[in-house]
């Protein structure tokens, strides 16, 4: 058996990302940049004033109070067309092109106008330096400039500087396909006739939702029965997909079905055990061009597997350094055993502590058929093997679970 | 100027949840629950194995070594059809229906068999209370039972537990649909021709995202000139949608151009100012039946308002407690002047230390037009109306802004 880690790293080092595909601006939100976005346009395209009042010269407002004498107007979207002298004011409003001459902003409350009509006076009552209230050209970026370099996961933020940047398209990679194999005789989809011995099956549909949050897309491969030839059949479909996950099957009484199934496929095994728990049988290895995960058929442990191995396996399809599971300080708050020497992830409830520290407490129970809990846990925590006992109040580290719309 | 928190408060109360609809469990990942979810099935159906094993009576097993005569086998799908008698055993695997007399489950590794064949002896060399090994049936839920509260936006591992209740469709709220309208004779979309002083349009496709990334779906309402009709038309298009955002409009030189061309449609103002940098200029209110939020047209402001104002107003509309803005506990890393009378919302770098604290540094420049900076900014630094100075080390509230991907 290998750590967690190894398992991942050895993992992650059979993938490479994608190649890239080009989407709409507006389609970009949650894609991975492929390649650094460049600004096609400086922003602001020339100095403008960054609040509501009078531009001025500096020099003629070093001595206050000062008379100036109102010559135009320049708003966002038209600029005053001439040039401003000695003595002189132009109105001028929140991004609007500060006039040519002009090198300083008064704001309005500073002022005093006799009307907004070209002649009038306006009298300012504080002195403002060189570049006051002034954004220069080119402030926020320049054209050339990367705002956004590749391999980012495109924020809501990010979208808004793309546009700013006037990119209205994007390359991003593609979407992983991933083809999602669930096995075995005791299960059928939900609402499906339910014969004796047979439950409903849950974690290729949390898998699927699993991988459309990490920004992947599934192929649903179906569910083939305790034979090899079924798992052969439905495994086929997996053609074209960048990834296969299959669920369960590798321990059905003596027999491992995948393994079986697919060695005349030229099935080549990395590791097929992990010390962990829950999701010990867990298999890595390759199908001719498809990377092979296979996960346990429990549906708690598949999708602790999903969490620690799929998530990050398709960030890395995506060229994305993000994905890793992040696990932070907490403080427990309940006593644990001591563990065995198996990495142990486990279900627990979480709360922020008046005192700003993160509490943790596992559940009494930690059986990984226990679907429920899992929904309604906050936080994995983490132990790892032959961790000793540990009261109540003592750190360990946890991954928090909820919170996130379209989360895990 | 009323407190971000009052305009906050005033904006969900005017907002009630949208009606349900009715989708396919597999488009339910990150939907809100309209109606509590209780399940179809009980799970497990009954008593079933939690290992590979042999079912046993703990009587038979209470003084070790037993031997006991194999009478079969149960696997997941296929139960074993008569009844345990004393001194027997059945063969069983993780998930199997445990037999009719059998109480408790021996594992493998505590046993030696001479065989699998039914009349094999089977050696057990370590004691099994009842119960031991033993899922109950209905131990993870019971028929009936509410697995998913009304109002969960629901995850990964909730469409999992759905799938298990038996539940293949689900009553959610419908995504509020959002009218996103900007203005401003200065703006141009992405990719499109740009005229002097004119810049590229970039608040509107970012708050697409951030709705998209809040279950919402944004009508493009397209730019409006700066003048009364042009916005009164753009602005008629938000017919059947659930919340209109305008962008900018509010001081176009001395006019407020959005309550001008809504006055004739009824406006009603609830309030036009909050006490907040970057985004003072916030305006809430009612056009007929729908609900208007009036956003800066400062790209920075208005994402800053996005995450505030408008995310939580999504939530609301979806019936989900969640949505608003986590702000932790954080230690400054650099010094800060102190704050004025309004709220201050600073972009920020942020770390987290060794020592498991989470730091966060505010950019020295704050400009509320530096979209960049934005993109770049791990964290949103709240400070209070007149907060004092304070230096590097010293408690703040602070959001975490980046990691998840399609976020804000």
């Amino acid at each position: 058996m290998i750590s967690v880690v190894e398992a991942r790293d050895r993992i992650l080092a059979e993938l490479a990302p994608l190649p890239w595909e080009t989407v709409a601006l507006s389609a970009g939100h949650g894609r991975v940049l492929a390649r650094d976005a460049a600004a096609r346009v400086m922003q602001p395209p020339a100095a403008v004033s960054a609040m509501d009042g009078y531009a001025v010269r500096a020099v003629d407002v070093a001595a206050v109070p000062a008379r100036l004498k109102l010559v135009g107007m320049s708003r966002a979207g038209e600029a005053f067309a001439g040039r401003l002298g000695p003595g002189q004011a132009v109105r001028i409003f929140t991004g609007a092109v500060l006039p040519e001459g002009a090198d300083a902003v008064v704001i309005q409350e500073d002022t005093e106008a006799e009307g907004q009509q070209p002649g009038a006076i306006v009298s300012v009552r504080e002195a403002a330096a060189r570049g006051r209230h002034v954004r220069e050209a080119g402030f926020d970026f320049q054209v050339g400039q990367v705002g956004i370099a590749a391999g980012r996961a495109l924020t809501a933020r990010d979208i808004g500087l793309a546009a700013a940047m006037n990119l209205p398209w994007l390359e991003v990679r593609r979407r992983p396909r991933i083809g999602v194999l669930a096995t075995g005789d005791e299960i059928v989809r939900p609402g499906e006739p339910i014969g004796p011995s047979q439950i409903v099956s849950s974690n290729a549909l949390a898998l699927a939702a699993l991988i459309r949050g990490s920004g992947g897309e599934t192929v649903d491969l179906g569910i083939a029965r305790d034979r090899v030839a079924s798992v052969a059949e439905h495994a086929a479909g997996a053609r074209g997909c960048d990834l296969l996950v299959t669920l369960g099957g590798a321990s059905v009484g003596e027999h491992d079905l995948v393994r079986e199934a697919l060695a005349p496929r030229g099935l080549k095994l990395d590791f097929w055990q992990v010390a962990m728990r829950p999701g010990k049988p867990l298999m890595f290895g390759r199908v001719g061009d498809i990377p092979l995960l296979g996960f346990p058929g429990n549906p708690v442990a598949s999708l602790v597997c999903g969490l620690l191995f799929l998530r990050p396996a398709l960030f890395r399809l995506q060229g994305c350094e993000g994905g890793l599971p992040d696990f932070r300080p907490a403080l427990l708050g309940r006593d644990l055993p001591a563990n065995d020497r198996r990495e142990d992830y486990m279900r627990a409830s979480a709360a922020w502590r008046a005192d700003g520290q993160w509490e943790v407490s596992p559940f009494e129970r930690q059986d990984s058929s226990n679907l429920l809990r899992l929904a309604r846990a906050d936080a994995l925590v983490v132990r790892a093997p032959h961790a000793p006992a540990l009261t109540a109040g003592r750190p360990v580290q946890a991954l928090a679970l909820s919170g996130t719309l379209g989360g895990f």
